[in-house]
């Protein structure tokens, strides 16, 4: 069962789980281990459909609604608003504004039923609730992640030189992820997959070269803002971040069109997995979808990597099963995190929760019913990758 | 229930669906967006299993009987033909010789209940009918897509210099596509993949490069027959393509032994769907297969970018349900169409239809059951993905 | 039904196979066309749980049982130990150490119910038992598998100059693979995969080529030890095992962390492919997954190119069911071959043969039940790929 919505009775009653129990995640609160803020305000159907898409919203012709994920909302979401399941795309909307954001938001989140949240707060943040506002409205701990590319965006734009911008990127991420930081930052990320791709040369750039490579980006930035995308730089700001120990989420496989998804496959971090080995920090490969194999292998090979299916979980929708029983095929159970990527939607943080619960669930029900697993087992990995593998992984972990 | 075959009673009297009829997709005339024709003469065994492979027939020893597509015709085409299901392979040849080839086309294509077919005819033709002999055997509206490095080919050998190249080739595509031709000509095709591989530099070559780049080529092909293969001269004649403005289909994933398959990944063509973009003109991602995940998130991201799992569907039998279930995990159900892919053999064209109806239609009969979406969108949805898609797409239909 | 275990009773009464016969694999003795032979002496838990993953053993404070591969040792492989399914780990390996890995070894290899194993025997080899020790214990045909590699590494080591290098590794590969050998030698075996990647030219370098290669590597590894990594010298080894006309069988795909995995797609072998095919040496793609649809089709388009899924089989547990799925899509069955890859372990032998037999049985009795192939064939498919397609492949086998 999924935690009950408080205000609206609990979800099973408004057909939100099937009528059998999913009784391996009962009553296990969620950590979803990387996810992003939602909009504060209302949305018109325009900017709803936008928020459903990884792309910049629908084709012309065509509705967002029209897919697996549109479809798990007018199934699954209607109910916390009341509405019958199946609602029309026009129907939930209008419901929503009566509502207002921040009701939605609430019954969203708390639908959600996870425990405990840690949120990339570094992208697109315009008309996000601030994670004060989302801690007080999900009713639950919220931990951040810095996300290394901002920092040294801001440090840049702060005004620096070539020859002090190693250290003054170093020192700026050392700052922001200090342990008296509130909210408590948890951990750092890289969106180096969209920056440069995941086949860049792996290794600790020489600090003649970050100066040199500083030198070119920072004349660019200055004069047509230019984001950071210099190989060089991105490896020497993924390095700072490893720097503070901290477990580094990488951006992996399935996200928008400013990617080359060839370039996002995870194993391309083989190189890296091997030099960071001996550190000690652990490397939480994000998404991974459509290269979840591949990341349960590194996962499998590599005692530093972890891995997730966030983001796919609520798009593909009851195709979560499949995805994640394919992850789990080689990923050992202590390697795999929960996370739902959600951003912008609240139903997108309940989705996740949704059919994560349901797919891992009912995945272990099966191996259960054809007596692979026992029951004690499964209730064991059920709570071990729910919640479990990321208290153990991640050092600071808020309350 | 599959399009009645006139003459021989309904395909379910043939035992050729399942009882429980396939509502969603009753009584849809599918269009069939990417297709090839048929071989007008009679077949041995040597000849029709070349057919059923793509390679160049079965290894020495073995039939492409054994495999899933051969056991599909077996199943599946031998009571069309008026013989029991699972028919030995040299009684299901014999019976096929009796009736002959124009008897047996007649019925295999009536009974894939396609409405319209959208043929590729610049490929291998010798041997196969013509156009005018396939619509009427066929009794369906037939269009023509031009592939553009058999025209430029053409071009080539109609005699042209190297400075007058880039615009012959320009102006013979815009001839070979005008609104006026005889069967009307609905899109352009490119086999980049084959030729060099989509992970080629994506932009409109300029034409001193065009010019210098056809100089080689030229004198290669009056010398010693060499196929279109020049990076730059391949790209000129895409561009050339998309200059039209009709959909341009571009060949990905699984094909014969010329291509190097990791070379045609869907997704390297990024690249060129960012410039594409806003210039509107469709790109149809044909096959797509075993990237077909990759294409369906090129359509969630690209409002221009479609896709379909044809040759897959017929091939891999009875799993086409698995593969069109993981396409639409992100492709948006109005950015996927039908196509069979068929080539030579009319059980294509009949198995292509058959798996497709019975994948996508036993699909949403799932997710119907099991309550994630309503009849009444299943229905919608099915209609979109066999038709409504592609009248929309293609702004040429024949009738 | 398996093999019955001799001296413990069948190992249906055990539990170890579901209560309905899989009667198509029932009573085939299968090829295991490539495996490894097994430890000797008794484990500790930490050697143990070493060999049930690719990779240095399980991250800190986990344990390796925790997967796919130890919940199946623990459900499959405590019954033949008789034990009761799903005993914990400790009691696991509790009774492991009272019986004494002779018996061990002895039960799980005939419960594996093989009837030939094609051994490669050139990796890690101190600990194992030798070729005669295997061919007693398991009570079966054992052929060995020569790895090029540790060919050219020997000659190496073996005092050369680089000018005669190639002709030596020449003679040496000939010499190994020659038909009087005991035991006798089936096939030759390349890790290129490991060494550079299988993204290399796939020509037959030149010999002026492999002297200026050999050259800088023999003083490498004189100075400290330089693995074969050099592609000229791998290219040239690999050649060597083409001369002698045997299947050359390529590691591909999931393996352990020394690789690259996107280097190991084995459609990267296509170049290769093309270049052996006038010759006729089969080239046995091994592992393959998580690239196993690309296998497949390089399977179906070249002739002389054959499949498996080992390594892939035991530790993805019950989702062998799948991933043969997946890959009997496109590959011809006369083309797809068994293997366990099974290595250290004598478990990862039988849960090799127990996965196999009940992933293909499961997947041929519904493929029956669903009326899409008939019985008669479902039996001759069984038991083409559980032992009759190596047989015909391998020019020479074990009685």
């Amino acid at each position: 069962m999924i935690c009950p919505v408080p205000d609206s009775g609990s979800l099973v009653s408004l057909g939100l789980v099937p009528a059998g129990p999913v009784s391996f995640l009962d009553g296990v609160p969620l950590v979803d281990h990387h996810c992003h803020s939602v909009v504060a305000d209302d949305l018109d159907r325009t900017a709803f459909e936008a928020l459903l898409t990884e792309g910049h919203g629908p084709a012309p012709g065509t509705s967002a609604f029209d897919s697996a994920l549109g479809f798990s909302v007018r199934r699954w979401c209607s109910p916390v608003l009341g509405l019958p399941p199946h609602a029309p795309a026009e129907e939930y909307l209008e419901r929503r504004s009566e509502l207002g954001s921040p009701a939605v938001t609430r019954a969203m989140l708390r639908a959600a039923g996870a425990g405990t949240l840690l949120v990339d707060h570094g992208f697109a943040v315009s008309g996000l609730l601030d994670l004060d506002a989302l801690t007080t409205t999900a009713g639950v701990g919220v931990g951040e992640v810095v996300r290394l590319e901002a920092v040294a965006e801001h440090v840049a734009d702060a005004g620096v030189d070539a020859a002090g911008y190693g250290e003054a990127v170093r020192s700026e991420v050392a700052r922001r992820t200090a342990p008296d930081r509130t909210p408590l930052v948890v951990a750092c990320k890289t969106v180096l997959a969209y920056r440069a791709g995941l086949d860049v040369d792996p290794h600790r750039p020489e600090p003649a070269e970050v100066t040199a490579a500083a030198d070119g980006w920072l004349a660019r930035r200055a004069r047509d803002g230019e984001p950071l995308r210099d190989p060089v730089l991105l490896r020497h700001g993924l390095w700072a971040g490893l720097d503070t120990g901290l477990p580094l989420q990488l951006h992996t496989g399935f996200g928008d069109p400013d990617e080359d998804l060839h370039r996002a496959d995870p194993a391309l971090l083989a190189g890296l997995a091997r030099l960071v080995e001996p550190l000690g920090v652990p490397l939480m490969l994000l998404h991974t979808y459509p290269f979840h194999r591949q990341a349960a292998w590194m996962a499998q090979v590599f005692s530093g990597v972890y891995v997730d299916v966030s983001l796919a979980v609520p798009y593909v929708g009851p195709r979560s099963t499949s995805v994640i029983a394919e992850m789990l095929e080689l990923a050992p159970f202590a390697k795999v995190l929960y996370a739902s990527d959600a951003y912008g939607l609240p139903e997108l943080h309940l989705l996740g929760a949704l059919r994560f619960r349901a797919a891992l669930g009912g995945l272990l029900e099966h191996l259960c019913a054809t007596d692979e697993i026992s029951p004690a087992d499964a209730e064991r990995v059920a709570t071990m990758i729910a919640r479990d593998n990321a208290r153990r992984i991640y050092p600071r972990m808020p309350a």
